[in-house]
């Protein structure tokens, strides 16, 4: 079966706004002070981010489930995306990863305008580095997106392939859980650098509500470091898709 | 196959008794000072509620496992659940939710007796916001409940549907673990502001049984506030169902 | 296909065993001074009983992974175990839950030796109320018990039924991470008060083993409230496997 | 089917790569002062190691994602894996477990460069017991790896056997995801003593590159401790083989 442009656009914005809000959401329940959440930890921030997968790629199966550049890209050099979707798949990603941020904002709206440190409020909505250091961040982002595009185009628990040939995890039994606890691992294990963009999308768009959204008291939207987290993912998820090419896989 | 009125009756008056119990007591085991989890934290607060849904749907499987009136709404407004059995669900599900939180107080008779702080305990029961403004506490339960019900809709999760219509996890894969799953993100992504009632039989219920049961010392019920946890799962799962009919769903 | 006692003997017993070595061992890691999760807290304990019914239950499928005496009794007096293998199931389960608790003594063995509070060591192998209370305790674990053994004969997470009518989990998409999901719930919202026995044999098997083994200054071993535990869930067993029989249920 | 010997080498280094680069990660991500989880406890390295198994196995699914010399012997004395095999496999998941320990640094590097105690860094790479008695050590090492081989031969959730007889799990519905939920068991019971290599190939492999790699004021690679973790695991999966096969098991 043949998916429309359309249809890309419609459901890769919505899985991926779905993705932001509740991604940037559990990061606002730990920073926030006025939250039920507040200081709970990372643990509960890869869960939370685990779990953000889970339910927008859910929402966005109907066309692959990719709500990430990173992981269209990688499925284009691996030959399961048409390079001709690319575009629609990407602008229709930043369009719902900001969609999602302004969203948590509005969740948030009370905790943001009772926060006591309300510079540092970036971090709510895309990635910093722990120790800035461009070439090292940049390893960390291409190592840590690798394996996550490396696993969904290798992984069983993907199923025997939907629309397009875009792998799918919907048919499959454990479905995006699959692709959730994968998260929730590259999250406690590689994310600790540069808090886990893999995704331009997830890092992009909320970065461009931040700079947006009047929120109160906000801080820069730091985009000296913004480039890092788009080049990192799209090399890892390249690489991932042309190793992945060289390897005898049986089909 | 149809299901009866006393089918409905009796499956949700169950599930959502057991999701009242099991939820309500783990926040129980969280506040209260004389337990095994005392201040164990947020992180095992929505494990509890997404493990207390996984029981109580399971439980409630014969009747597609609403056990919360948003999602017997949404389903309704999407043409899934007939508007004659509305009224059943609802108040089935209403009256399991008070008896699970006296099986909860019950569970926990010695802790409520030795616990230090009494006129706090409303919170083991019923939601409140950590920051007070109705229309920004609306906002939050609604946004988080369209997560929800959208989700309960959209997701391949779901299996092919059950009885009348409704969709069903029990035929799938991952089961209610899914929704589990769902809702433990919702906890720790949206949770924060509002403490997530995403359920009006969820706060409603257990709040009745605040004011009724012989808790020692206990507080106020907090009737001003009781309103905003049913409007807001109420419009976030209405609108969830209707902009699920407006889109292209493959069927 | 019908079952021999000796294989239920043999696999009840493995299954058990496993069940308290892994079950015992959580807590050990956790209260035990020098071990790599001293202190980590209850959550690590819910997570680590879980998975201990996860791993127990998957090696004792060919009988229907019991492994619990109230799982036994309730599915009795449900009609689907026989009774003439009920005792089978219970001597088995006894000894393996005292044999995975001498396994847990070696494995910690130089925790125990070097532990600086080795008289209150009980805790690692048998439960103990936060408030001593017989009346209370006992309707905490019937309940407790009882959500458990209602959920195992309801669940739709259950397969078609295995040998002899026993519900079985080994057929089904989850498998037995179901139980182990419902477990750690029924840890985190149940468990504060008595440390959810919800099992004799895995309090009285580790009792016994406490009793005997030369554990470096043990204390008492709390025979007086070891009914408690043995009751209690005995009642929910027995409750749940009544009560369901006078549901409804669709065969 | 069968699978060459060129398909067992590079599975099986992917595989154990990626466990090690996460499993290492996590470990990482809790210890080095400047991360995003610096001391966020044993739970979420043991989250950690447990999808790390998920994220490895799923890779070395064609040649039945064993990842660890103790699985690999365990199968060859249960009779699953041909002998004439084992050197390969054992040889692939040294180099990959090694290589996984190289990327591992990679990722952290800005966080070794600034570390407070780079003495104490082995921890990341390799386990160390905490308390030092050769013996006991080993009893710990060979119980915990004896249930995670045990488990894997008689799991109901491995599928109906792949390539060469070999347990899969790729081909059920938990897929890996029973794995890793059985480490994570393990790790929370079992792993307190010793820090649960329970595979060789997870312990010499980054203890050889913590000896390698230019790791900022690096302490010792304790060769002294290093044959415990690899005897021990050694142990107990060639005990878990040759018991399972005294067994009566349904085939």
């Amino acid at each position: 079966m043949t998916i429309s442009l359309g249809e890309i656009f419609l459901w890769e914005l919505l899985g991926t706004a779905v993705l932001t809000l509740m991604g940037c959401g559990v990061v606002a329940n730990n920073v926030l002070r006025k939250t039920g959440g507040h200081d709970t930890g990372f643990l509960m921030v890869n869960f939370g981010w685990g779990f953000a997968v889970f339910a927008g790629a859910s929402i966005a199966e109907p066309t692959g489930a990719h709500i990430n550049p990173a992981v269209t890209l990688g499925l284009a050099v691996n030959g399961q995306t048409a390079w001709s979707d690319v575009p629609v798949y990407i602008v229709a990603q930043l369009i719902g990863g900001t969609l999602g941020a302004v969203l948590c904002w509005a969740v948030y709206k009370l905790q943001f305008d009772t926060h006591d440190d309300p510079r540092n409020t970036l971090g709510i909505f895309s990635t910093a580095p722990t120790v800035r250091n461009a070439p090292w961040n940049l390893v960390t982002e291409t190592i840590a997106t690798f394996v996550l595009v490396f696993w969904i185009i290798l992984s069983p628990q993907a199923g025997p392939g939907g629309t397009d040939g875009v792998p799918t995890f919907g048919n499959s039994a454990l479905g995006y859980a699959a692709v959730a606890f994968l998260v929730i691992g590259i999250g406690n294990s590689l994310g600790g650098p540069t808090g886990y963009a893999i995704n331009p999308a997830r890092d992009l768009g909320p970065r461009i509500a931040y700079a947006i959204l009047p929120i109160r008291g906000k801080g820069s939207a730091d985009w000296g470091y913004s480039w890092v987290p788009i080049v990192g993912p799209i090399l890892g998820g390249v690489l991932a898709g042309a190793l992945a090419l060289a390897l005898p896989i049986a089909s």
